[in-house]
């Protein structure tokens, strides 16, 4: 098996000895016995424990923003796009903190390990909703001069579905209601942009 | 002084006691001392320890709900009653959390201790803003059918710029850009809500 063993296969045995042992105490020498070889192979894919483990945070990340993919449809508004991305970034977020708590915990230990992980993380996200504000801006559904900008005030104004400081208020009955007022006022302000440049009417 | 002894003279005399020795070690003893008087006196006002911290924290919250009434001026848009308003808010917020973070943290704790104090506050400021909304509709320069739905929505979008548990990035030099971008989102939806039912360009 030391022969065929590939960083692949490292970050996925770390995944299994993270979520079986927590944060606190995985070792390295806990992935190698999983693997079946010594720590010193381990070793010559990541040269130290905080890179494997880096390694592993980005690796899930990257898995997050491969479904956090808009799902752009024919003939679908940039509205709907949009609303249906923030309702499963805000689903995923809630599920994350009720049935996979364990496992949420262990990542965020994780990415307060790394620096400029969660900057790159959030970054990607917000790029993620710049990419639906240009759609919609491309078939004049949304106008903006400064999408990037845009995008970050989206990912501001939706704080409150997102980031986890506000997870103790995501059981609370009236969340859903409140998530749906927002996205419309959001999506309402994205629209409304084009008013002014259309009809002089600002 | 015994006889002259107000209810208000107490709540002044406390709030000093707790700037001077902190809400840990705040007694109805230091109170009384303060004024002069025997405990008994001040429990002939407030009939626990526990009544005279929560009147306390009423009476700050107060002072906040008067400083935080909206600037309604001649002629002025909604839209711009509301940014002053919300950025007086962001303001009192952030210096709350630099310049006076003891005091703000000794109200942290008493409003922590009452129930229902937090709910009553955030409740009346997004009453607050439920009066600007509304007379931005009076004067047509907002339109929505829902204006406490559409003021909780508003207070949701900026929970960034209000929230306590934002403060650390209130320091950030970007913030104020950040609060703008967000604030001129909201305000664009505010005003889109007019179109459909103008032009029925939904």
């Amino acid at each position: 098996m030391a022969e065929a063993l590939t960083a692949e296969a490292i970050l996925v045995a770390t995944e299994e000895v993270l979520r079986r042992y927590g944060p606190a105490k995985a070792t390295v020498v806990d992935v190698a016995k999983a693997l079946g070889v010594s720590h010193g192979s381990v070793y010559r894919h990541f040269a130290t424990k905080a890179a494997l483990r880096e390694a592993v945070t980005r690796r899930w990340l990257d898995a997050i923003h491969r479904e956090m993919e808009p799902a752009f449809g024919q003939g679908l508004p940039a509205s709907e796009v949009l609303r249906e991305w923030l309702q499963r970034l805000f689903d995923k977020k809630r599920r994350s903190h009720t049935e996979d708590l364990e496992l949420f915990t262990t990542y965020k230990t994780l990415v307060g390990e790394s620096s400029g992980v969660v900057e790159d993380h959030v970054e990607h996200l917000v790029g993620l909703i710049a990419r639906i504000i240009q759609a919609g801006v491309d078939t004049h559904e949304f106008v903006t001069d400064d999408v990037p900008r845009t995008a970050q005030a989206v990912w501001d104004a939706t704080q409150a579905f997102h980031h986890p400081a506000h997870a103790q208020e995501w059981g609370n009955p009236h969340i859903q209601d409140a998530f749906d007022a927002v996205v419309s006022l959001v999506a309402a302000g994205l629209r409304y942009n084009r008013i002014p440049s259309a009809t002089g009417d600002a």
